[in-house]
């Protein structure tokens, strides 16, 4: 069920105890908070100087989760996340919350991005140096992220 | 891009100023938890009477949402909840936020939901009463509904 | 230990799922989301028309709560909001979570609020028209709402 | 207005893109999730292998605040905290949000914790030992920290 995928960047979360819920696992929508700063650092971390922010808008169209197993209060949690598609106007990263110790993956997010010409106010084409510092980013070719799967 | 359903169960949303990120959107971990007290309404309405709380507990196993369009601070906001496919061991939801004056459908979310039995700490059948109970509130036959869709 | 006063404004809160603790309580911090939603429905519900939101702005100083009583997650509960200090920067609501059935009062808080020139940076003088109409709203005179109590 | 004493205790707070509100600030309710994870790790750190979590409990009866300066997304942020007093059946922790590196103080916190008899449903003494280990923490007598200040 857990996809096969290399994870360069991984960012460990800090979970909060408010976070957790009367059965003493994590609410599912924090996992989705968590993802969402994962995304952020991720975008920033790939693509740091060249992003336009005042111009190009990344937004979210679809997000799917499998929730495997839940998280505790006292669980060490990372937050891994990855490009494994690249299209002309979106992208999908794939992100999953795991032990760092244990290696047991708890939840495996899809999400797909969509680029946003801010002015226009509709989807625009990736930049190309977006496209770029992705691949580099992640080792991989365009021609090897723009092929669905 | 948005299901074809008819929803019986209807929540008003009470939207907090918190919810509210940068861009003035709500973000989109509070779907999820909109949508979960959506779901906790919805089985304590279907149900009611007949929750073995103690018994049976009901997990997420797979969330997959669309964002059509972003939900403001101002927004009126209803969650709509219909049980779209009842299996053996799992059921699933459709649910989505909708302002209730425009019909405009901001946001649409299916879950898997597995019921567990708390004390073998496995999966188990969905209980007949629940089944029938759902089937009734839906107005749908156990057959139209174990289909998938 | 609970203050003395009168409320005119109201406000049903909605709880979330994800907003209870592993003890089964309203988490600390969720209160405070609570009261936020109502102070931003309060001083719409007040100043509505005159509100002049790209020039005035409100900022929060300082918070103060007692904690009397847990709020579970089938409770109802309003928040209920007053203005009891009026100065010349600042103002002062007070607040409470209160059971509307058994008028039982879970949490009460103060908030000093300071009135903010958005352009110049600095705190200003409430505009005169504010003034008036959280008087007229409370019904009481501008000396009532000066006074330190 | 910011008050003088020796914080030995400091969690860095990872601050997540949901906890900002449409003013670029994080919002003031999210101040008190970090406080109350911070208290939870201060206890934790201090008491470690003394705490009987199923005979003691510790209930927030208080929290006052004072928010100086807003908390921007991309800001460092500790949770520095700290007993201020330490009575018979409560004690006090102040805590404040600081940016390591400037040292600029941007909110600070008063909380008020009752000691529960979970068992018997009553505040009950501090245990001697409990006592005695935030004393050692702290690196203060009992008599210094039973002066109310």
């Amino acid at each position: 069920m857990i996809e096969n995928a290399t994870f360069r960047h991984s960012m460990p979360a800090q979970i909060r105890f408010s976070d957790v819920d009367q059965f003493g696992h994590v609410n599912n929508s924090v996992y989705f908070s968590l993802y969402d700063l994962a995304k952020t650092t991720y975008v920033k971390d790939v693509l740091s100087g060249r992003m336009k922010w005042n111009e190009v808008g990344i937004v979210v169209a679809n997000i799917s989760a499998n929730f495997m197993s839940p998280i505790f209060f006292m669980d060490n949690v990372n937050i891994e996340t990855t490009t494994v598609e690249l299209g002309n106007k979106s992208f999908t990263l794939l992100q999953r919350a795991i032990d760092p110790e244990t290696k047991m993956v708890k939840c495996e997010c899809r999400t797909v991005m969509v680029v946003y010409d801010l002015k226009a106010q509709t989807p625009m084409q990736i930049p190309e140096d977006y496209k770029l510092a992705i691949c580099e980013y992640e080792g991989r070719t365009p021609e090897e992220l723009s092929k669905k799967k």
